[in-house]
């Protein structure tokens, strides 16, 4: 293959033997710490390997040590979307800098849908191309935690613990957040709040879901759910028809990327945020800051909650148990889209 | 280690040797398609394994072929920078749906520098961790052109043809788009553009330089150059300055992100945009669609562009001899923050 490394120029254990006036057995005791050899000899072997400056290939390494310093990511998510979400590339930020961290680095694959995911699994499993994977988008009796289990591929679960089985688990509770809001809407004076959400399919979304109407009975908030796919296109949809039906003083959206969007057409529509409608979106980033007025989010360090959840993983990968940790409460951020309701809007008063 | 798969649940060549009734080395032959064996034999075996559902591991495979299906990416900035850069999600974005085509993975790391970015290179390629790389953010005379060639990392660049020396290269007309730009402004009648610009020591930001102020000169444009560093807090002092001392009608930014937080700034100082001022920023995304007004920027598809880079890697891999191939000339998308100076900002007329 053109441009490849030739073999020729790659040092291997009977070089090393060779200079030691060893057997490559010995070279291979010394070069792992396993016993066979003398301490004396060992030293002898290792500063000979490291004299020919002597780097082991990642296959033999592999062969040996069992382990590739590889963590797996398959996000089955359009690529296109994948690059207006800002959510997964904080992710995928704070994964880099806890995998950092452990000398390993981050294999990303893109899947079509959850059979092609797991195959992926399947296949990174007996070809041993991972030491580990984090998995994202959990759904309700998700197969995806049966599956790594009886592949038997370590695993940490980014989800709400409810959803993972007895996977590790970095979760943020979303619920709190969800409750969060809507107490913020109703201490300014919101009595019907409307929540755009992303895919039904989605247990986080459930989660919202449950969070949010058992929020708004509890305050007697009037309320409706549309959901969405967590694409721009369906949210405006939403956006529209609510707006266009009335009645709802408080929209509140599941990301960033689909609040951003439905403040647009509220606005192409002349419904002026804040003063006749109340905004609210998910996830912080650059792209809720910028609009005029900037969004008021749900907000928590997705960079750091990336970190921990890869910290998570080294600690399973070494041996821990694996438990549940929370990386983070999602707490409204105020910023500009969220005030008061206009008066005629609030069926209650 | 718990969790991991017990290899004792993995299938080995003796296991298919013993049940084909032949020598592992027979079995070895057949797999990896070597001659050795009577074609009789290497069915008989490749139906065995077949039946036993025998996937060699990543290592055997790597050892037998020398490739590891997986692309290297590392990328040597920030990673709360990446969270926000939405250019780099896009350009991994396109590199997944290139490479998907291949079969092939990306493993994505995060360098702090230029010598743990090369260090990385060496490591991978000693490890035959990779089969090859793209190579992102070149500067002049880059000493990665010589690193992968001597260790015989095949690689793709991303980057002016004029920097990548005989690499394989993936490349947009920044150029052109520049000239583009500055007629565009100076056709609406601004004669006093300043470029808010990335940093200096990155080539293409020292292409775009020239390219504006020859174009600036050609046409009697005044004109004035600030690097930065791709990040905001200088982007924005800049902006500060410039607006401070006056005499410019137009802003040219070298990215989306610090192009609206120009926008931010100079709003926030009370200048309109673009009655007072005109702002013009690099790389189309959501970030750039959802202020107001929308901003107007050189773009290009940048997806498209990460696509064709991990095809061209493709080709190098397969043996095709490298070459440059244009990724897209980037033009002028005009949104809402570009329109004719105001007259007293027009020195000229």
């Amino acid at each position: 293959m053109p441009g490849k490394k030739k073999s020729s120029q790659r040092l291997t254990i009977s070089d090393i033997a060779r200079r030691a006036g060893v057997s490559t057995s010995a070279v291979s005791y010394a070069l792992n710490g396993k016993p066979g050899v003398s301490e004396s000899t060992r030293a002898h072997i290792l500063e000979i390997a490291a004299s020919l400056d002597f780097a082991p290939t990642a296959a033999a390494r592999m062969l040996s040590q069992g382990r590739s310093d590889t963590v797996g990511l398959v996000l089955r998510r359009d690529p296109r979307f994948l690059a207006n979400e800002s959510f997964f590339m904080q992710l995928i930020a704070g994964l880099e800098i806890g995998l950092a961290e452990q000398g390993r680095g981050l294999l990303l694959q893109l899947a079509k849908d959850r059979e092609s995911e797991i195959a992926t699994y399947r296949r990174w499993t007996s070809e041993q191309r991972v030491d580990g994977v984090v998995l994202v988008d959990f759904e309700s009796d998700d197969p995806r935690v049966d599956v790594v289990r009886s592949i038997g591929l370590p695993a940490v679960a980014i989800g709400d613990p409810s959803l993972t089985g007895d996977l590790a688990t970095a979760w943020t509770d979303d619920a709190a957040g969800v409750r969060d809001a809507v107490r913020h809407l109703h201490a300014l004076g919101h009595r019907a709040i409307a929540r755009i959400a992303g895919g039904a399919h989605f247990a986080h979304v459930r989660i919202r879901d449950e969070a949010f109407s058992a929020e708004c009975d509890r305050l007697g908030v009037r309320y409706a759910i549309r959901h969405g796919d967590f694409g721009v296109a369906l949210a405006e949809q939403h956006t529209r028809d609510l707006l266009a039906a009335g009645g709802y003083s408080a929209f509140v959206f599941d990301s960033g990327l689909t609040a951003v969007n439905g403040l647009r057409v509220a606005r192409s529509l002349g419904v002026d945020v804040p003063s006749a409608l109340s905004v609210v979106g998910w996830d912080d980033s650059m792209l809720t800051q910028v609009t005029d007025p900037p969004i008021s989010v749900m907000s928590y360090d997705v960079v750091q909650y990336g970190t921990e959840a890869a910290r998570l993983l080294g600690a399973v990968l070494a041996g821990e148990p694996p438990h549940a940790r929370l990386g983070g409460t999602p707490t409204l951020h105020e910023r500009g889209t969220t005030a008061p309701p206009p008066r005629s809007a609030d069926p209650i008063g």
